[in-house]
Formats: structure tokens, sequence, C-alpha cells
């Protein structure tokens, strides 16, 4: 990026962490370097990357140990740690993950949990609304749904909602009942019976099989990943409008298809969410954390 | 058996329907024969066997069409099928499952519902137990509770909580949370949680993970595999209760680890289950279909 956070150009690699570090001909330098290796100019020493994520686990690049809840934007950036390079062209920050520690009984938010990467997308979310306040949604295989206050992070849950519905469709008794078929009135209807019956859950899953093997006429069988879909995204939107106070207010950050459906999910139970795109939310992030990082130093 | 019921002699297989239903060599006459051939007297024809469970499916050897609730034993015994065998000295009799179709908005235990198996172990339990009023529990990979009352089977639930503990604590990421360490106070939190909160199962689940992330201490990680188990069971355990009425009994038809742990998870919501050895059921279960089943060839 520019000084302006416009993007000047941009590349990926599908190397994650466990990848990296379960390479021993991989180096989480090398990775990075042979990325950008053709925007760097030998005359240039010590540009700026900035990273967040995975890297900075404890199996990563380097740790950075987790803020706790609460935190404001720049508290993150402050706890950056950087890793020593071979390479004299680039300065690397690794931003840290964010952690909620158990506050006992009767507090409710303050169950164990984590985040890295998720929060930076947070940043670049509170940094384009600053004035929002209520939950902020991060759907994908563990969901992350943040409660946003007065410019803080105050309190965060984790939901394994994806990872608990291609485990269900792929490998459980369920992936023979699931087919290609959708039926928005079939996931409109789970997302109702998980909340008023969150209880249930186990039991709902298992009607996803049994409503093909009972049904007397194969056009009354439900859609059995609308099904499936429907209880497992309704009952972490049902355990989130539980806490949703009055005044706040739900934003989703994503694109695409999952993000339609926790939109629909949201629409069964009469509200609206904003949405945002994901990407630029990262982007946005990042290039906040790198202003705080370069204002900081600036300062020493 | 005996006339009397006596057990004479037992054997049994690994191969169960899809075993055999998979394999071209395999055939369930021949699996049948296979292991009681030597009890079998070549002057002795038409020996009863009675079957129940998978057999009796569309994929089985013949399908024993579902019977559907509310249901005594006597109609079970009635829809029983018998294949055409090619050996003479038996005479086969499969009886069928147990089924429950929708019944509509607001009746909320008209879930559709499919058992092969358990509704045998059912009537074995009712034998044993004629004044028996309220819910009978079959832990196992997807857990039956039936609802009895006035000598019939009147509803029945299946919970997805075997499976679901299975792939969790095998496939998902909380594999590395869940080691050998057992905890009974983590056991017993989990499933007080799972009735009080049962909408956060999503997110009480990645909290096996995140404990042992955000720990000061070691010594303050709950024991992953007891919280996983206590999350599971619980949420089970906390939709049966929430649907036991006055005067109703629970009933755990099962032994070993998994009754104990249902067993631990009903006494800390104060409730006590009566509990008996599922083999032992499974065979008052046949032997009272067989006594049904003669008596209703000796009326023809």
């Amino acid at each position: 990026m520019d000084d302006s956070a416009n993007i000047l150009a941009m590349a990926e690699s599908p190397l994650g962490m466990n990848a990296i570090a379960g390479d021993d001909k991989l180096s989480f330098e090398g990775v990075l370097i042979g990325l950008i290796d053709r925007w760097l100019d030998p005359a240039i020493r010590n540009v700026p990357v900035v990273i967040c994520g995975m890297a900075g686990a404890r199996q990563g690049w380097l740790e950075a140990p987790y803020c706790e809840v609460p935190v404001a934007p720049r508290d993150l950036a402050s706890g950056a740690v950087s890793p020593t390079v071979a390479d004299p062209r680039v300065a690397v920050s690794i931003l840290p993950g964010l952690c909620q520690r158990p506050k006992g009984v009767g507090e409710i938010s303050g169950d164990a949990d984590v985040m890295r990467g998720e929060e930076t997308q947070l940043v670049g979310f509170m940094n384009q609304n600053p004035d929002f306040a209520g939950w902020v949604c991060l759907p994908g295989t563990h969901s992350k749904w943040a409660r946003v206050a007065d410019g803080k992070i105050t309190a965060f849950r984790t939901y394994m909602s994806g990872e608990v519905f291609a485990l269900l469709s792929r490998q459980s008794i369920l992936r023979h009942s699931v087919g290609d078929d959708w039926d928005d009135a079939a996931f409109a209807g789970a997302v109702r019976s998980a909340k008023t019956q969150p209880g249930s859950f186990l039991h709902q899953l298992f009607t996803v099989r049994a409503a093909g093997l009972v049904a007397l006429n194969s056009a009354d069988v439900p859609s059995g990943v609308a099904v499936l879909s429907g209880s497992v995204i309704g009952l972490e939107i049902a355990d989130i409008l539980d806490r949703l106070q009055d005044g706040e207010t739900i934003a989703l950050v994503g694109a695409g298809k999952l993000a339609s459906l926790y939109q629909a999910a949201l629409a069964v139970h009469g509200q609206t969410a904003l949405a945002m795109d994901g990407g630029a939310i990262t982007l946005a992030g990042l290039s906040q954390a790198y202003q705080t990082l370069s204002h900081a130093s600036q300062r020493i």
C-alpha cells in the first residue's frame, strides 16, 4: 500500500501456519519474501510489513501474546511483535490476537475464547463505523461475534457452526440425506425451531435423516441441507439474539453465500444486519494498525 | 432359547447390514446359517428365528415396514415379515422398526423419527416393568428416548449425541484439546450450563479449545473430554427434562461407562434413573415377540 492505504499490488499464497511450521524446507520469512520479492527495491531498507493471524500463534512465526478484552484498536497495535529477519529490505510486525478469560459464574460474556486475525477485521470495521454499538459477526468455520461499544471490543463469542456443519454434512449419517436441493421455507423453519427449542438441537439434526424415511410422499420431505444449515446457523443466531440489548445493532462482515444465509436467518427473526465486505475490512484494519505503529515509532 | 426363554447358546458376528448388503459374496441367510448351523438338527424343520434391527430396513434382508407410534408390543410383533429361505430348518421372522410422522406445528413430540432394534428393547423393558410411565433412554451413537404410558410407546426422540461427540473429539479442532484426564466437576458444570444456556451449545464447544489457550495456569484448565461430554449429554438431557411431566420417571437401558455418564448427568439435576442391562432387555423383547408370534400362528 502507499501511505494513504491505496493498494499498489496484491499477492497470495495457500500456505498457512500449519503448512509452513510442519515443513522443514519452508520458513515464514522465506514464504513472505517469495511472495513480495519482486516489489522490494534493494536500495530501500526496512519496508514495513504488517501481519495478522496465525503467524502470531505459539506455533507460528513468533508468538504475539493475546491482548485481553476489553480492548481498543490502539492497544492491539501496541501489542505487535517483530521477528528477527535476515532480509534487510523488510521490517516485520505481527499483530496480536485477542483473548477473553473466564470471569466466573454469572458473567455470561466471560467464557474462555480466542481469535487471531478477526480482531484486525474488527479494527477495520470500527474504523469505518466509529459510532457502532452492538454485535459484529464474522461467519466462517469458527464464527466470531464481537460486542463493540464506545470504540472498544468488550467481549466476543466463537461458535463452531461452520466446522459442525461440515462434519455433519460430510461425515455423519446425515451425509446420505443432504442433497443439493434447497428450500427457503425449510431453512426458515429450522431457524425458527432453533430459537424456540434450542435444547432440541441434537434431536433436530436427526430429523434430517428421519424425514426421508417416514415420508409417505417424497414431495413432503424438506430439503436436508436447508434444515441442517438452518438448525446450525439458527442456534448460533438465537444465542446472540438472547444477548442483544436495546439500541444495539448487528453487522455482518463477509460476502457471498454464507453471509446471505446469515442475513436470511436474521431476517426470520425480523433483524436486519449491516453487511460489509471482509477483504476490504481486513485491509482497513491492517492499514490502521500500520498508522498506529508508524506514529508510535515516530514518537520514539 | 428354550420355550421358557432360557438361553441355551449364544453366537455373534461383526457383520451388520451395510457389510452384508455391500458384499456380493455375502447373503443375510448365509451369515445367519453360518452362525447357527451347529445348533440345527437336520430332522427338525422350521425352527423359529426372530430378528430385530437393520435386517428389516429397506436395504436389509427384507423390509419390515415401520409401525407408527403410539404402539403396543403386540402391534409390533404383528408387523413381522418372513423372508423366503432356502434352508428348510429355519422359519425367519423379522420384526418391524418404529416410526413417528410429523404431526404439524405445535405437536412437539411429533417430529419425524425412526428406530430399528431399540423398539424390541423397549418391548422387553415394558414386559419387565408393566406399570412404568415416563421416558426410557437407550444411550448410544444415536440415543433414543421413548415415552411409555399405559403399556404403549407413545412418542420417541432420537439424539445424535454419540455421533456428534465422536466427530468432535476425533475429527474437529477439539481433538487437540481432548485428553485422557477426567474431571467430575467439569462434567457437572458443563451439564448445568447446557440446561441454563442450551442455545450456547456451539459456543460452549469452542471453550474446550480456548480454555487451554487463555489459562494463566495450566491447573486451571478443566478436562476437555469432560466438558465436551457434559455439553453433549447435558444438552440431550436438558431437552428431555423440559418434557418430563409430573409423575413420570426416567429409566436407562444400558451398562458400563456410557450409562454411568447419563446417570451422573441426571444426578446433576436431581434425577435418579432406573438402570437396566441392555442385553437382557433385548432378549426379553425378542422372547416376548416370539411368544406373540407363536400364539398368533397357533390361532391360525
